[in-house]
């Protein structure tokens, strides 16, 4: 089968290598209908995370499942299902207090842009969809496994909701579907941070209300001026830079919640500044196993379309044209068809 | 009336300044009763923070209303208070959120440390003990004023309560405190992290089921191991120094909650640790306050004595021998009468 493999910044190839098979009596296998390329992705994409080796890439997917281990009874053979880029057995102590995404026996996916797929811990992982999806579904679908769920984790640990301002620091995928999910939570007004036309676009048809384009201090002093002095009930941090970690705590009021779902590179916080905040402060990887079945209900009810982040789409064969849009920001993400 | 100032790193001095009056109408004029020395008084005693020039020291006080303003209607002369060193007016959109320590229209108190007090928002600031306390509920009320409130918001925004395993870093008052704070409110486990002998014996006497004497990395290992590997459901920093909010945030299972509440001095947290970890993380100055009213009812009602951290009285004469054994660590907390 056909799989995408990063050899060293910029250099994206896709190789021919042998089809996964069943190894543990829980995994599952799933004939990739579509994956895409994550933000995550460009760090190493950009050489600012180093590759040592070649290795294969992707952890976004959606698909039909094609055999399952013996221990497997949740999904079957022909099950179109969604899967989060985390595996989890949903039954140890740290997942079902919330959290799946750091499963005591789980992992990361990272073989995903490929025509197949081996899903350890299918059971805790994948969930089916009611049937299979229209083909109109397939992206929104595809977001949930990843940038929607993370969106909307960052939205639910910044307390997103009724009669809340929401401040989103970040407008790649990520930041315009913690939009959306604070839009879909009742919050009453969303500050998007973000300067560029076309994601201002979707931002509003996603719910922003407001749009800052300022940065940094100014940015804050933009979101202060915005709320009465106060700073922002729900603070959602959607990129990982020192500059938009410390923007986002200091846009947030003090006793309230930032939610951070940016992979952190090179951060550093001051602890005097932290507790100068004296704000909620959580993130990490989204436990998006946990939203699944919610996200997958929205989608199918067409009560919410975050496919619309999936600007450009490619061939598996053309993948490395996916990354350089994204890269170039060309693409707000890039949806690929194996 | 006698104060004291701080003249620069480790010369404290009492002096005879002018008795205060009232200057604004939402002010009180109190006579003290009792003061205290805090740990984070040894920052500037030690001169980890600069002294740039001699000034008034102290924020922890309990005494008796001499005169009001005339906008003050909750307290009258005569009546026995205790004060928050944080001042609030206790109406603003902050205070009434909970965290009258960040109240819009506030600041701190910094001038206790002397027979008189003039406490401004003296209506959101001061709360008045039903009936004058009996003299051994002194200390026990003393300790509301902050290093209660303070063990007691850090233990409340860890999550403390029926359930949980709960540590503990740091073994000054605050952190002994949050000790009794977090058995108070239903802890079924309290792992001290201590090595002094005489403190060890007080945190059992709050509540501490067990004691941890190692640090650092070791500490965490010693916290896992306590804890089936996934670590603790709450965690107390009541320190402030890079190591303990390290091991602090290492100590705390994913998903899971900790308070800080020791004054950052020289932290800086990397945000790849922070992504990691996977925790909720809150602290900064204790909205002491809002807990006063349950803190004075549990005390007249003798289910607390957290005046029990006081280990040594002095007069105000002698403060500064005060100052000197908590900084030897010869005294947990120190007591000083006018």
């Amino acid at each position: 089968m056909k799989a995408t493999f990063i050899h060293g910044s910029g250099d994206i190839r896709v190789a021919e290598i042998e089809k996964p098979s069943v190894i543990e009596p829980t995994d599952a296998i799933i004939k990739i209908t579509a994956t895409c390329v994550c933000g995550s992705d460009l760090w190493p994409y950009r050489g600012i995370q180093e590759t040592s080796e070649p290795h294969q890439m992707g952890h976004e997917y959606v698909g039909v499942v094609e055999e399952v281990g013996e221990q497997v009874s949740t999904v079957s053979p022909g099950d179109f299902v969604v899967g989060s880029f985390c595996l989890s057995d949903n039954t140890c102590e740290i997942c079902t207090d919330g959290y799946p995404s750091r499963c005591v026996n789980g992992g990361f996916v990272g073989e995903a842009q490929a025509e197949y797929l081996r899903v350890p811990l299918a059971d805790g992982t994948l969930v089916a969809t009611p049937g299979q999806p229209e083909e109109d579904l397939i992206p929104s679908l595809l977001a949930a496994s990843d940038v929607l769920g993370t969106g909307w984790f960052a939205a639910d640990e910044a307390q997103a909701g009724p009669g809340k301002t929401v401040v989103v620091v970040g407008d790649g995928a990520v930041g315009l579907l913690g939009i959306l999910s604070a839009k879909q939570m009742g919050a009453e007004r969303i500050i998007a941070m973000s300067r560029h036309a076309d994601r201002q676009a979707l931002a509003r048809e996603f719910g922003a209300t407001d749009i800052v384009e300022e940065r940094g201090e100014e940015g804050v002093a933009k979101i202060k001026e915005l709320t009465g002095g106060l700073g922002a009930h729900s603070v959602i941090e959607a990129v990982g830079t020192q500059q938009s970690m410390k923007q986002a705590i200091a846009s947030c009021r003090p006793g309230e919640h930032v939610g951070f779902v940016g992979v952190a590179h090179g951060v550093s916080l001051p602890g005097d500044e932290l507790f100068g905040a004296e704000v909620h402060l959580m993130g990490g990887p989204a436990p998006v196993r946990k939203y699944l079945p919610e996200l997958i209900r929205l989608i199918f009810d067409r009560a919410i379309e975050p496919g619309k982040v999936f600007t450009k789409e490619v061939a598996l064969d053309d993948i490395a044209e996916g990354y350089r849009a994204m890269d170039q920001r060309e693409a707000i993400k890039v949806l690929v068809r194996p």
